[in-house]
């Protein structure tokens, strides 16, 4: 099998993206699995070079083929230039309309690659939300972004972080909202496709759990109705199309069964019922800084038509442009891009 | 400063409450600390001590004294023998309203000798709700309990497992009454309930962090209001009051922060937002067994007129009675008594 085309979005450039994209490229057991194709502004990267001292070869290229990609050598990174900024003008740590609507059209630009067959995966750096906003850019995130541009109504968010992976049945909305949208068919459509990304993963399909929405999965109706009404429902359809599934559990300790190896993914009901035990596993504070030291973990939209990964944390303003950003989660991402276009 | 009088409840005797207060009870640096008094049925200890094969004596103590407490060797034990069961009718594993009316018992015992001045603290072991809502107990739990027989009205549950303190704003009700009890008065006074506990066990104040309700905090209203209109007016006001706080804070990253020793407590929205950090970071599934091998992490329930710690996991039906019970959330529960009982 050829290796596969990874393209790389630059994140906000304000943020820590450009920095871990040069740093992960030049990480040989990357290299060793796929062609990479930076989809960024160059002047960025040249200024972000500079700054970390990166002995990478930046190497515009216009005509994405695999075959220009690999002419290539590892000390050289592709890199498809959006000419947006200019470096001069570049402030780290700081939202601008201009960054976000940079940031921005490298998405753009790599999800059309993808949807051409020009790359074969989307691995995103990350987004300053109040800066694609103020750049006319209406989405929560990049999920949303990607499900609107390939027209996708039925997807999820995956994170993953070792043997813990959780999958969401909602992400960017209040917590009432969310509440509101434990509904059947959202949570039996996202136990599939936990389901199958599993089966992508790991090669077969594993063991799925589905966490309750209120505390002790409801207590048998003592504290909510959702899991009878909606959630156990939606479990016992899923085992009647042959999905090894199990649920409502107690959110409390599903996590840690699941990091324990019981289950292969664990559906959960809103956005921090997945990230907090996420982040608890994936996140360590260096002692000495007082900030992340170790951010490990990743973010894989399920039911596109193209293949998307991405690092699971921000843009880290408070620490860009000093060259001690941690760039594990991103050379993850590139890791489980190549597993889920191996699959 | 004379040792403290810890008194400690059987909880459900179908549980593995009896197995971890003997196995807690028989730790050298447990009595060392204080002196112990098992809240219980003597008939249920004496058959769990022979399944266990424990060398502890059980010595029946009707009149509670320090003095008489003081007699007692570390070989013994005292008991306060409510004479509910006996042990012959014992069965592992099962729920039954008389288990469920001889551990409430046990509770209304310790509290009221706590209420006397008889002992220093109370530290409980775990019930089965469903068999104390048998013995037509109505309360959700233990704190509930505690809060109705002490007519305390504003208290709040702190979990502890290491660095990380997580105090609940709210507990056993549903996510959407969760959401609906996220106001400043409560709020606020939480806050101030964190600030006084990380005095007590920590001896000096502390800083408090307050996590948002929603997710990213609410991202400047995106994604809900009470993050506006409820936790940044109780922040202020705490501020106000000299408290050192911060927040609301994105849920997701609060924990991680916390754990590095960023805040010395934090005050959550709900009840698994608490939850599924700690049990994250206190629990871990054997991988031999499939079971929690270890339980680390203690319940304190902040407000009330007496001292009152709790183990932080359930009654184990499933591993009840096989002598495999991990005591060292108790130990923990203790040692915290203590140190609350000496601040």
């Amino acid at each position: 099998m050829p290796l596969p085309v990874c393209g790389i979005t630059m994140g906000d450039p304000a943020g820590i993206g450009p920095e871990i994209l040069l740093k992960a490229a030049a990480e040989p057991k990357v290299r060793a699995k796929c062609h990479l194709l930076a989809v960024a502004d160059l002047s960025v990267l040249e200024q972000t070079k500079g700054a970390i001292e990166s002995q990478l070869e930046l190497v515009p290229v216009s005509d994405v083929t695999t075959a220009e990609l690999e002419k290539l050598s590892t000390h050289q990174l592709g890199v498809y230039d959006l000419q947006q900024l200019y470096a001069e003008e570049l402030q780290y740590g700081v939202v601008k309309a201009a960054y976000g609507e940079a940031a921005h059209s490298c998405i753009i630009k790599a999800i059309d690659l993808a949807i051409e067959g020009r790359i074969d995966a989307v691995v995103t750096n990350p987004i300053n939300k109040e800066a694609i906003n103020a750049a006319g850019v209406e989405h929560a995130g990049h999920t949303e972004i990607f499900a609107a541009k390939t027209n996708t109504k039925n997807y999820a968010m995956m994170l993953v972080h070792d043997s813990l992976r959780v999958v969401h049945v909602s992400t960017h909305v209040s917590l009432r909202e969310a509440c509101d949208r434990v509904k059947k068919e959202r949570v039996l459509s996202v136990i599939r496709l936990a389901a199958e990304a599993v089966k992508g993963i790991d090669g077969t399909y594993g063991s799925i759990a589905v966490a309750g929405l209120n505390p002790h999965a409801g207590e048998h109706g003592l504290f909510g109705t959702e899991e009878s009404e909606e959630i156990i429902p939606a479990v016992e359809a899923a085992c009647s199309e042959g999905i090894k599934v199990e649920g409502p559990l107690p959110p409390d300790t599903v996590f840690s069964r699941a990091l324990g190896g019981e289950f292969s993914a664990v559906v959960v009901m809103y956005h921090d019922q997945g990230h907090i035990p996420l982040k608890m596993a994936g996140f360590q504070v260096d002692p000495d800084t007082g900030k992340f030291g170790e951010v490990s973990g990743v973010n894989i939209t399920l039911g596109l038509p193209i293949i998307r990964t991405s690092v699971d944390h921000g843009t880290a303003f408070d620490v860009a442009g000093k060259g001690i950003a941690n760039h594990k989660s991103l050379v993850q991402a590139i890791e489980y891009a190549v597993r889920l276009y191996e699959s």
